[in-house]
């Protein structure tokens, strides 16, 4: 399918019927927003998909219970602090926060998904979200401002806001589609990562919505890897205000196909960005695995590759030591042939038929040496790929994350 | 069963009936030996496992040929390459090799045993090996020096030589078992590790000696990670020269499972001595999965903290970030119940009944501050238990692999 979709400035609050604010209630340390609202102006419809970690943060449980219940028309977030590991206080604090969002805005409880990240094992300073709450309802507001404040507020190590829509024609009129997202740590998403908003306008019922978030999702979010290590509270929410001047998507139709490949474009396009400022990330690396026997045994290898630290020292050198890729892909792959196996650099072949190919290492090296790097690994016995998505090991890493606590 | 053996001073030469000999034939840059040899002066009884991984090292492809045709009572090990990767080239190296090792010393290629480890993708300096190897075997040598020179060859970015020796009582006589080892990265053994040499002069048959190995290995060696990135070239090798001053040993019996816990103690000696000495790391971190519902599920447990760089960062701080530690053992394991789980550092609780324990932070953090950090996850599940063993993530582990190559 060639690209229909339009790409354009702003994130949540570029399609209609969203309104989005934040403030900063203290809960980081930083000087910074850290509570976000967003805010849709109709009982629309709503998916989401979470985190598959048996640890699931307060938030994620009551934000799954309110997604079955049917009436999601708004996100409360919060960064610095997850409210995960917390027990009982964990729970009666999110059913605060809610309560109070509720109060705030004139709707029910169950309306709010509810989405915190930063810090695990802590309790929350929930005081501080109920005295933000009210602020942050005050400020709501559909521009595009609004929109970057609130992407802003989700934010934790990242160094850069991560926000994409687009403009889509569908049927006789068009829609748009708005994200929102975060990193930069605890990332390799089992079913959802992190926190991640996102925004549309078209008109869609709930099952379609959903399904076609989850595939989105699996095909963008759950193939990046910064660190291999499952979060407890990733969320990925879709909310549809149905107020496109477009016809209702309906199930298997061209409509649907369009909406799901522009919704699976807007999600990569947001993994994209978190991998790219991965903690401690000097390199964008993408591992196209070709002519495998399964998607699945195609993305176990990518994943192998994106989750060594061996391969992630190689990339952040920038140093064509391509027997790390091989051999990660070996034990990935219980089908794995050398003789089949070819590896590229770039445009370059490193490796085939089991021994080193006669690429002079000076050209393996310059395939390494830029801003983002595209390893190509063909196992040479299917049809199936998949693309993965890390970036480097750095130093930096290793600062960051022995820091992070105190 | 209590503790009957008793540590001696050496290694592989400790046994009856084992020769070793180390020396330079300069395939590593570095002023060391990088060739070592091992021969048992006996066709006693061999046992071995390797690597899982489906790209095998040339090495790995012949020694497991000559292990199933019976007659192995030699190995020859490199450092400094691993002759992976290499295709038919590689083979024929690994053959030349062999061949050499066999006229030095008046055996058959099918005796030895090769084992290479170093950079993988690059051919074999081969010419290099064959000169050295009428030298090496021209000082094989008994004593305790010479086992000690041949565990030194072996290493690669160790800082340490690796081995150990045991003295066991067995029925009305005695046996001796010694070992050498090496890491000191791309180690997450998924069947044997690295490159691992184990001798004894207990009179034992093939099928007993296999089994026995293949057990201790899993409890040990498949226990330990570095990196998570399991290697190429893993090789262990157990020679039995049948010298002892003891009975034979029968599949079943008393001195079966005596021979087995002492085997398994020295496995697990030489296992922890790889951690302890890992990439840049600065701290030796046993994790205990305790009542875990099946010995697998406390394996992954283990595995997935040990694994997380998130995890082996706050180790490397000494941060007592707990909740990394939970998180990792809420993705590795899907029977986990938070409410059920317990986590201790030391002997702190740190988390129970899914929320943060009660034990004062300052007494977390200094559980954590010593060389050696002892994690217990009590899952509350079962009776199943298991304990992984790893290292932190520092700084250095960076800069070590992100400059080996070149």
């Amino acid at each position: 399918m060639a690209d229909f979709w339009q790409e354009t400035a702003g994130g949540v609050t570029v399609p209609r019927g969203f309104r989005a604010a934040a403030v900063r209630c203290g809960i980081r340390q930083a000087e910074a927003d850290d509570l976000g609202l967003l805010l849709c102006e109709t009982q629309g419809t709503a998916a989401a998909t979470f985190t598959t970690n048996r640890v699931a943060a307060a938030p994620v449980r009551w934000s799954r219970q309110t997604l079955e219940q049917g009436r999601v028309r708004a996100a409360v977030a919060n960064s610095g602090n997850a409210n995960a590991c917390t027990g009982e206080r964990g729970w009666r604090d999110v059913e605060a926060t809610a309560r109070a969002a509720a109060d705030a805005l004139g709707l029910e409880p169950a309306n709010f998904l509810i989405a915190s990240t930063g810090i695990i094992g802590r309790y929350l300073p929930v005081e501080k979200l109920l005295e933000g709450l009210p602020r942050a309802a005050s400020l709501l507001d559909g521009s595009i401002e609004a929109g970057d404040r609130f992407a802003r507020a989700i934010l934790t190590t990242d160094t850069r806001v991560k926000q994409v829509a687009l403009r889509c024609p569908l049927g006789a009129g068009a829609i748009a589609l708005g994200g929102a997202t975060k990193g930069a740590g605890m990332i390799a998403p089992g079913m959802a990562t992190t926190l991640t908003f996102l925004t549309t306008d078209a008109r869609a019922g709930r099952t379609l919505l959903q399904d076609t978030l989850r595939r989105a999702i699996d095909r963008t979010y759950n193939r990046i890897s910064i660190d291999g290590h499952m979060s407890t509270n990733d969320t990925a929410l879709l909310l549809a205000s149905g107020l496109a001047d477009a016809p209702a998507i309906e199930s298997g139709t061209e409509a649907a196909r369009r909406f799901e490949a522009a919704l699976t474009e807007l999600c990569g396009r947001l993994a994209v960005q978190i991998v790219a400022d991965g903690e401690g990330a000097t390199r964008l690396v993408r591992i196209d695995v070709v002519n495998a026997p399964t998607e699945r045994q195609a993305v176990a290898v990518g994943r192998a590759i994106a989750d060594s630290p061996l391969c992630k020292c190689a990339l952040h050198s920038g140093d064509p030591n391509w027997g790390r890729f091989v051999s990660a892909a070996g034990y990935a792959c219980p089908a794995l042939e050398e003789a089949r196996a070819r590896l590229f650099i770039g445009d370059k072949l490193a490796y085939a038929a089991g021994a080193p190919a006669d690429t002079p290492e000076a050209e393996l090296a310059a395939a390494m040496a830029g801003k983002q790097v595209v390893l190509r690994l063909d196992l040479g016995l299917g049809a199936a790929s998949a693309t993965v998505w890390t970036c480097d090991l750095s130093k930096e890493y290793v600062a960051i994350n022995a820091d992070y606590h105190t």
